[in-house]
């Protein structure tokens, strides 16, 4: 049985659930030992440790030029001292370029297959990924499992299936017959699907997993050589999926350097090198607009980016005010506001919010939301969990900073005990009241736990607002709460302009920091925000060209 | 019967072709009475005469700044006298930005209904449009036909189709369901198709239908309002569309002016008005690099080009040598070689090429070629159809020049009696040989009928080249000619890997120049000829965006 044939159910139902857009996971997002098995969250958790001090040496990437790592623990405030292998730009993209004749000969099932098959394997170190993932994002442990085990890996298949299916969008071949009259001219003609080139996929701190496995995937599956160059603060979470590749790669009696790990440190980065190398076709970014932007304007490139955002809050009338309050305040809570998706702008209008039961003025909207924060910050069983620790030091400062920029402060940021990790680096909410009138203060990105109550003159100038900010800055989510449908149609077709995807009304499990794999689009790619989508066909399409070659039937 | 059921047969032909890539044509080349009318060519002839020296008043876009237009017959070296409605560069943004927020909500089925309309009304025009391309681009009478009516037909309707099945690839809505344990979360989910805004698509003064047509109706389709530039030397035939897409939107109550004509004049340009402008989301631009990369370059715009490139031929072995050097004379005449698609350089190796009957040296290839040229440029009753007019008095004076470019001239260009139009501009290509060594000479686009016979070692040297040319140059089409499979597939991956088309043994009726709709990918977007394709799923799915909103189920 080849690997594709093994895998071919899977990738059958991943097709399906993407057209279909319902719910579809291959792997469980759940840690319980019921499903991963008793030991597996013990046995990660020390092969973590175990690593820890040491040099990593599961990559097939022969001769490096030196071994270094700057990684930190966001929960402990201490290096992590892993020292990777560490190549110049020329040896890396040498062995993408030597590698890349390899690959794209490699049929579209057997890369399938291979892709696959690393994911499973990636499976059996989702504990080990997880912990990887907390020590040098700071997520909280049940995000770190899920956004860098199973929903990563259930977004690296999206990426295989949604590859694999434009691959084989139009035939290999054809007889092309035109009738000519007394005769019919016949070509036999042929379509080959041919990948771009060298790829590097440029990872961030936040997201090491979840942000580049798509692009890894993406151009893996479409035939390119990748070379994947993390941040130099989370390093470990991606690198155990290159190894993973590479071991398949391998055993494949493929060369592993098919994808590599271009490991840096803060003092010398190596991205721009990559970057611009005339080699190098496709790029893969997350991370802040200034080096992104950047990254788009390299000509005769194709660039895939997801950058910032001012994501909104509209607030105009709900059912039960406290449900909305408790959702919202998890939304800012979670991972101490360090999501793409986090809201950061709150709408609200100055006479306040319909409900059910009447009127909630701005400010007692105000009091409910500060209270539910605090409310899960105090939570010893749930608060320490779900803030996790932040990433950057520069993260901290511009939380403090916050509180200046102008406008009564409804919360200080403050730290809080975490019950395992003495240590860690925290930061709860900031909550600032701004005038709607005052854009140059809410008209940026603040990236972190800062949440910015915006007194607007009524709904329309909410929307218009949170449709401004969008187009102007970007915006990956929006949040909306509305009884009122026509209303709701405005938002969500204001909002469609700005090419920003509308949640409403979400109250209780359920938040607009998430996006589902095979459902959500990620990203839309029509704002500032990113040019790129997880995972829609131009997101696979760009990494190859279709070229066709056409003779005389004999 | 709505307009989509009324076409509804042929959208489902035309999609089923689009995918299997076999032969499909819903509007028939052969401009034969039996298939026209008998009276459609006289018809279409008149009406061409009778719109000489007046105002072209069929648009319905209201108040002109002024009246103008400066096309000139490069078969009559006189003007054509034709007054167009001529406006500023902000009331054409101002009246495509209100309505595209009309035509963004007519669904995806009442567009096509009303663009597929457009195209049945325009067949009425077939001969006018005719007539009007012979008279503007040069064009012999039957590619001004085929090339400006049923083909830029066919791919209006490939465009038509491809946009129609992208924005159903995805459902509108649906129920996503995940299990959580003790109960199910439900999201009701919807997608929608959101157009990317106003679509300027920017024509040549070659194929001024042909190439602008998919840009037109495939921004058209995917719900944008569309500002049509054409060239200042070649508008009637263009404008003749544009005038039926107007009265079919007005038939349907819609505002005409979804879909534009821009004239302006040789003196006045507003190209880069247009497409700088803030407001303007998608260009189409088919013309020259300079100008083409310039437009890729503007920060925040979705851009689709056509540029120019150095086709190549590439000359190992053939069946029998004569048959060949016809064909090959044929491809540089045809339209006086002013196609994109036009073979330049033509690679042969120092020994000659094998034949099976034996070895047929350069020298004696060159013979045959200019032979066959010679043929037919002196067969009155086939040259001065197949060779036409040349649209643009530079390409004359390049041809002359072109003597002088350093190699031994084969062929001197001359003129020739048109029988019909004494007083046409007319130029026979000139053949030059050329050492392999000497780049400078031949790695640049010679637009016209300029062929390089280029000196190799070996054919491994004829390869290198081409495919160095198409990589650095760009290449829209490449012919090869072996009898060698060992060989043939090198051709093929070599040029896959510079993203050119390679036409292998064509001989009798069929030419390198020519590419089909919904089988033939024209451009493939991979090398500096462009960077797009007609009709690959990315040239429409760059025109619109995927935004999902969700909300719990109740």
């Amino acid at each position: 049985m080849t690997l594709f044939e093994k895998h071919q159910g899977t990738i059958t139902k991943a097709i399906e659930a993407l057209h279909a857009r319902t719910f579809y996971a291959a792997f469980v997002e759940n840690p319980a030992p019921a499903v991963y098995g008793e030991t597996a969250d013990a046995d990660g958790q020390a092969k973590f440790k175990s690593i820890l001090g040491k040099k990593f040496e599961e990559l097939k990437q022969a001769n490096p030029t030196s071994w270094g790592g700057q990684e930190e623990s966001p929960y402990l405030q201490e290096e992590l001292k892993i020292a990777y292998p560490i190549f110049t730009s020329g040896v890396l993209i040498e062995r993408a370029k030597k590698t890349f004749h390899q690959w794209r000969k490699v049929s579209a099932q057997d890369r399938a297959g291979i892709l696959m098959e690393s994911l499973e394997k990636v499976k059996a170190r989702f504990f080990e990924i997880a912990y990887a993932t907390m020590h040098t994002t700071g997520q909280g442990y049940m995000m770190a499992f899920q956004a860098s085990g199973p929903h990563a890996a259930d977004r690296a298949l999206e990426a295989i299936t949604a590859g694999y299916e434009e691959l084989n969008r139009f035939p290999s071949s054809a007889i092309w017959e035109k009738p000519m009259g007394k005769f019919n001219l016949q070509l036999n003609k042929e379509w080959r699907a041919v990948p771009k080139g060298i790829s590097i996929v440029i990872g961030c701190s936040t997201f090491p997993t979840w942000n580049s496995v798509t692009g890894i995937y993406g151009s893996l599956i479409t035939g390119n050589s990748v070379i994947v160059k993390p941040h130099p603060g989370a390093i470990l979470p991606i690198a155990i999926f290159v190894a993973e590749i590479q071991k398949v790669l391998l055993e494949n009696n493929l060369d592993p350097t098919i994808c590599q790990l271009a490991v840096d440190t803060f003092d010398k980065m190596i991205t721009k090198e990559l970057a611009e190398h005339p080699e190098v076709k496709l790029i893969d970014f997350t991370g802040n607009s200034s080096f992104g932007s950047y990254l788009e304007a390299l000509p005769g490139k194709t660039i895939f980016t997801e950058k910032t955002g001012v994501n909104s809050v509209i607030l105009d009338s709900v059912d039960d005010v406290d449900k909305v309050a408790a959702n919202l305040a998890f939304s800012v809570n979670l991972y101490s506001g360090q999501m793409c998706t986090a809201p950061q702008n709150f709408y609200i209008p100055a006479d306040g919010i319909k409900t059910a039961t009447g009127h909630v003025s701005f400010d007692q909207f105000a009091e409910k939301f500060v209270a539910n924060i605090n409310g899960l910050v105090d939570n010893p069983k749930a608060g320490p969990f779900v803030l996790g620790a932040v990433q950057n030091k520069k993260t901290s400062e511009r939380v403090i900073e916050a509180e200046k920029i102008g406008g009564k402060v409804w919360l200080k940021s403050r730290t809080f005990e975490n019950p395992m990790f003495k240590n860690a680096r925290v930061a709860t909410p900031v909550v600032i009241e701004v005038d709607g009138s005052k854009k140059e203060i809410f008209g940026k990105e603040l990236f972190g736990p800062i949440a910015l109550l915006i007194k607007t003159k009524n709904t329309d100038q909410s929307i218009e607002l949170a449709q401004e900010m969008a187009q102007q800055h970007g915006a990956i989510s929006c949040g909306a709460y509305t009884t009122n449908e026509v209303v709701k149609e405005k938002i969500a077709d204001e909002m469609s302009l700005a090419a920003t995807p509308v949640s409403f009304n979400l109250v209780g499990g359920i938040y607009m920091n998430q996006n589902a794999a095979f459902s959500d689009f990620h990203v839309t790619g029509g704002n500032p925000s990113g040019n790129a989508s997880f995972t829609n066909p131009e997101y696979v399409t760009k990494r190859f060209t279709w070229v066709g070659h056409r003779e005389p039937v004999k």
